[in-house]
């Protein structure tokens, strides 16, 4: 099996249990990272790792979220990893959704309040200006806390969070139309892209949401 | 008056014209790079160097272009730098093209035989893949020739030219499918941007195409 691997903090709690079966079940898997966090932790649960080089089709990535919503659109890119995340994804049969029910939304918004962006360093001025205008809200260049300036991904690039307005539903046309700005990299929205969510609650608890 | 600057061979005729104009007119022009080349022919022609981060509305662009059909749609990229090259085209105003006469096409395809897309370089296997299942044609990595491996852009990132098939009419279509391919950063069709395009042939004549 050829699985893809995401990033962020619930992630870790998935890789390591798959690292248990692996062990345990002799599961032959194949990991394609989604960033340097994810080969990170393939590598340090001894699990297989491959890239789209050699297996350029997945059939299943396991992934986190910062929101989703009732048909399955996901807000991604709180950890500036959502192009390597959309890649993967979009060569994977199936994107499944692992996160703490906090994600959990109707509608995008109710808890999570901006889209992340990644942009070619020397367009985030234009860029930052061409989504408020168009779309309304406020965007702003996202600031390192461990390094001077804007954090750099890890395709050398900047983030642009967008903090969109309310109201809006078309999350497919506003993707469509921010990726096609030039020097917009990648956005943190997933349409139609996950087919199944699963959300643990505090209590250890599961609720699962299927794509419609 | 705020200016960006294009890059390729022709653009150096243009630029020197340019720096003797400033010279001797004493006319007053910011100029924009849409490359490390740009750059450089800004420094070295003793013309003032701006950027996107203070001046990100300008009031034209030159630039170069492999072919150029009779809706002013472009090809461009030969030289690896569509990406920064229509960031700043899509800032300015106006996007004025000088070519030679080999330049000038009815049809996309009558001399120039590929399309060349930025990508993110872990993803340019399956983009590789898409492309040419999509839409027909081959595809491949573009190499260095004065660097082992792939050439890599002023981004960071790899070139994939796509040798498109013949028929192709709908370019605003395929160039947006293209895109919005994740891990493509920029493609080098560039649809309804240029609004006058300037042949010079061999003899020193000149033929002018607007945008219908």
């Amino acid at each position: 099996m050829i699985l893809g691997i995401g990033s962020g903090s619930t992630i870790v709690y998935a890789v390591t249990r798959l690292a248990e079966r692996v062990r345990k079940e002799g599961l032959k898997i194949v990991c394609i990272p989604t960033s340097f966090q994810a080969q990170q932790l393939i590598v340090t649960n001894n699990l297989t790792l491959g890239s789209l080089d050699t297996t350029p089709e997945l059939d299943c990535a396991i992934d986190g979220a910062d929101e989703v919503d009732d048909k399955l659109t996901l807000i991604k890119g709180g950890g500036g990893c959502q192009t390597q995340e959309k890649i993967v994804a979009s060569c994977a049969r199936k994107l499944v959704i692992v996160a703490d029910s906090t994600k959990n939304s109707t509608s995008l918004g109710q808890q999570y309040k901006k889209i992340p962006v990644e942009v070619i360093p020397l367009a985030y001025n234009p860029i930052l200006q061409r989504i408020t205008q168009k779309f309304g809200g406020t965007a702003e260049l996202r600031m390192g806390k461990m390094k001077a300036g804007p954090i750099v991904s890890d395709n050398g690039n900047f983030i642009v969070d967008w903090f969109f307005p309310t109201g809006i539903e078309d999350w497919k046309t506003v993707n469509e139309r921010i990726k096609m700005m030039p020097g917009v990299v990648e956005t943190g929205l997933f349409v139609d892209m996950a087919q199944i969510a699963y959300f643990g609650g505090p209590d250890g608890s599961l609720s699962v949401k299927l794509a419609s």
